[in-house]
């Protein structure tokens, strides 16, 4: 199968599990559904599938513990939008959560989100019991204030100027990098993966996690001239350290292209298999927006 | 034992392990610990605990799954503080947690205690996996949009005038009442109950929920009409309907009275090993604050 039919065929286990949940005609579950349907590349999620299937298990056994990962990510979303946060108005191109509606539900509904997704990770599972308590303490562990939601305290709330490329990298290690290697590891563990390929499918994340901020980093100073004609980014503006001002803009491309590489030859101990992850790492790279 | 030493065992199991969770010296553990540590009667971890002994088990084995309940607890009282939810200055007689760290750290700190409360509850354990599993997925549950979150949607957000007991009952029912029955019910499943020992200890929770809730409604016009020399509550002033104010206070006292007994007949199955848990239905009635 091609890349973008199997990316396709993910996303939609993804996107019917989600829109099948069993939300209420009520403010919560209207504000709690509103960020979670319609919007984003569900990253996390296909890459849990992927790594299910890598190591020979079915994705589609897999596809509610997938999507608690996507939970996680879109209550973080809405708490990082918050005015006491980065203020942000709009997400994925309509109203931010607490735009939509008040800041009360916006964050009753982060907190609703992410507590369905514990729900959801110790629902009745058919793998052994002690490889799903597993998941479900390597997922806690990633968002919580080791990972995620640490990384973003250095990165709201922070320790003044941060220059350093050791520093930067530190915070999206721990704000986007944990999360996806945990949904890179709960595939790899329910799938039934030894422990050499769960380790290696989580090289394989932490690579891919550096690369999609690289790009980020570079979109937000290319991608902004394109469409506003002028070379400033919001990072710039913010006075945000990125990849690009450190290393400027050909050595940032330098820096992505080694780190897609690594990712490669890291997934590479699957052989053929590792087709999808490793178009997976080059859609990263490419990716326009 | 005693009631109160009884207490004090538990409590001091309780405290001892707040006490040493593994923070580090850095502001999200600052903020955490900080709501944390030093307050509040630990009536659900205390709950749990009981109740792991009632039906034969060790106390002592579950102290780490008992204080994640805490946690729990706490991620919502911080979140509850925050200026968009009840903009509560104080706290257990300190600045509350907004008021300490600032918004974004208060916010983040509730996201972190949450989670780390899932991480706790997930960690290797000398129960067999599926009882493990069954009681991460209640708590998540109890704490959810179906149970605490949802109440706190309810009681903040609302729906214009609550005026029927019947509705403010299912809002505390959400509120609090979920969380302490849950906490009663980990217990229980922890330390080996049967089915009907479950229900048992939840039956008997949620009137202890009910009960402590018209206590906190009649101490809200008794308890300050003794230390402002003045018979208007905070709820009254905020409108809020309460057990006083539609079954009058003599009724209301009635209604606590008849709780209080419905709690020590049903945990009454026991016999003499309920005897602590009996005197705690007395002294939820009998607390003064």
């Amino acid at each position: 199968m091609m890349f973008a039919q199997k990316y396709q065929y993910y996303l939609e286990l993804i996107e019917e599990y989600l829109k099948k949940l069993p939300f209420e005609d009520n403010l919560i579950c209207q504000s709690m559904n509103y960020s979670l349907v319609g919007g984003g590349k569900r990253v996390r999620p296909v890459l849990a599938l992927a790594c299910a299937e890598i190591v020979g298990g079915l994705p589609g056994n897999f596809v509610r513990e997938a999507s608690a990962i996507e939970l996680i990510h879109t209550y973080s979303l809405i708490h990082d939008d918050l005015p006491a946060m980065d203020d942000d108005d709009f997400r994925r191109g309509k109203p931010s959560n607490h735009k939509a509606f008040g800041e009360a539900a916006a964050i009753l509904a982060g907190d609703a989100l992410l507590t369905y997704a514990f729900e959801l990770l110790s629902q009745p599972l058919s793998v052994p019991p002690e490889k799903q308590i597993r998941v479900i303490r390597e997922t806690a562990a990633a968002a919580g204030w080791r990972g995620m939601v640490g990384g973003q305290v250095l990165d709201t709330i922070g320790n003044g100027q941060k220059s350093e490329l050791s520093e930067i990298e530190n915070i999206h290690r721990m704000k986007t990098g944990a999360l996806l290697k945990a949904s890179a590891r709960l595939g790899a563990i329910l799938g039934g993966g030894t422990e050499e390929e769960i380790d290696i499918v989580s090289e394989y994340a932490s690579y891919i996690g550096l690369a999609f901020q690289i790009k980020d980093d570079i979109l937000d100073i290319v991608g902004e001239s394109q469409v506003l004609g002028k070379p400033v980014g919001s990072d710039e503006k913010l006075n945000k350290p990125t990849y690009p001002t450190i290393l400027g803009l050909e050595g940032a491309y330098g820096y992505l292209a080694k780190t897609i590489s690594s990712a490669k030859n890291t997934i590479g101990f699957f052989g053929q298999k590792a087709d999808f992850l490793s178009a997976l790492a080059d859609y990263i790279a490419e990716r326009d927006n």
